[in-house]
């Protein structure tokens, strides 16, 4: 079928190609003219406007947004409303928050347009393997998407997840269970090389064994197994760790339904953590037990 | 190559069927009569004493020792000890301390004895699939070791982690970051369960879905997803969680390093606070509110 792609980051061009791949028609638009480029490059026919983008398909339009989550996607929805007519469906495929999915289909109401949320899965693995795809929205929306999604995700690797916001909630879940995944494998690792068989045990000899059999084998775990064969001890690497939004909406969806999530909280945290330098709350520490316990503190010589 | 298998649980009675599947002599004792009569059936020889287990082997042997950790393990080389001689092997395959492992190679000294310590890990899939398995100890016993490594293990699972207690050593963080791992998970499915959408989306076809092509796809998840499929709620199984040595050496090591792992220390106590009931440190905090801030609190009628 036919597929119009906005937004062609790493994960939309990727995703163009496989559709492309795979048969459809994948029209893809990016406002940045090095994105179009590179689809092109990459043989992804392109549209300059998303005009012409809605003007190259024909109804009933998907329009499939890959773009980061908030502002460029009501834009963007705010652009394509006007251009699009009856029967035709926006995805929102990005990393959205699941209440702006609601938000979206209570203001895209009596509009005659399918809005649904799209949580996609994979990263840059996924042109090969397929990306892991969570609907949600109507359902008979979820059907009309289904041969694009047979084509986008492995075998068996789509589901109908619920009514709006479903599927990026899904999402939102899997990038929470995501960061306490990571955590928990720097934790061991951390731990090894400060012990004293560290230095005895390569960490790319480790991963890869933990992989051949192991209770802890996963698809994290191999991609640490590469990362640790390129750089042994990630010495060019600073462990400055950013997060995308998903990680703090759990928490936050944690806090709201009053449902402990104390690991995923802390791999939250621990993210937060890595981006200071010297917090101020380890100060107030070192600072308190001089007061009552008259324990030396490290001075700063310069202040 | 011959081996004698002391302990034939879910583990060793396993190892001894994958041993004998690949060729080897197999030799296996328990002190349990039902489990000789399990190994029998499974075509496994047994030895009705480790005298007779001893005498069964060719010098020079190896004994593989798949005990619960600690005086099972120690009592077991005692009795073994005066049985063999130089050139013999002890190889401890259960989850020991790593600080057992050192004590026992000084204790062994001189003997002309190796003692070898093997992390294995693969639960009850390994019979099929492999176990992986992390060996400590001399070189020379590794090497002396590989002939059944190679059929034990999956293709590539098995290492040599170092000196006397390295392989106990990474079988000890493996469990910690699996720890880890199960925690992350059991967080996510249970936010799901408290969230709107949670009634729409079977638990079962979630973990299928995510082992799909999804970043947090493991094998943990897999049999996350059978557990699903054989009860969808869990409903029949109480969160009563116990742990096994290792998370707790784990964190006591991290403790002795002076190294942050906050989540699997987490993922510990989860386990601990899991096995109580109306816990003292709750009862203290909901005192404490209604103290300072006249909050009412929740009275136990009968007391």
């Amino acid at each position: 079928m036919e597929v119009g792609i906005v937004g062609l980051g790493r994960m939309g061009l990727n995703m163009a190609r496989r559709l492309a791949l795979g048969g459809h028609r994948a029209v893809g638009f990016d406002s940045r003219a090095d994105a179009l480029d590179a689809a092109r490059k990459d043989g992804i026919e392109v549209a300059l406007t998303l005009d012409e983008l809605v003007s190259k398909l024909a109804h009933p339009r998907v329009l499939w947004i890959m773009l980061p989550e908030g502002r460029p996607v009501d834009g963007t929805i705010t652009i394509l409303r006007p251009l699009l007519t009856e029967g035709d469906m926006i995805v929102d495929g990005g990393n959205s928050f699941y209440k702006d999915d609601l938000r979206r289909t209570g203001e895209l109401l009596g509009s005659g347009l399918y809005y649904m949320d799209a949580g996609v899965s994979g990263g840059i693995w996924g042109l090969k393997e397929g990306y892991c795809t969570m609907i949600g929205g109507p359902k008979e929306g979820f059907e009309k998407l289904k041969p694009l999604l047979e084509t986008l995700a492995p075998s068996g690797g789509y589901m109908y997840c619920g009514e709006s916001g479903a599927g990026h909630y899904a999402k939102m879940v899997h990038n929470g269970i995501e960061y306490g995944l990571m955590e928990a494998y720097a934790e061991g690792f951390e731990i090894l090389k400060a012990s004293p068989y560290g230095e005895g045990m390569k960490n790319s000899e480790l991963a890869r064994l933990w992989n051949r059999g192991s209770v802890v084998r996963s698809f994290l775990l191999e991609r640490l197994e590469d990362a640790f064969e390129k750089e042994e001890g990630l010495d060019s690497i600073i462990g400055y760790v950013e997060d995308s939004g998903e990680g703090k909406w759990m928490v936050k969806e944690a806090v709201d339904l009053r449902v402990a999530i104390p690991v995923i909280s802390e791999a939250l945290m621990r993210r937060f953590r890595s981006r200071q330098q010297d917090p101020f709350a380890e100060k107030v520490l070192a600072a308190l037990r001089e007061e009552f316990g008259g324990h030396s503190v490290k001075r700063n010589p310069g202040k």
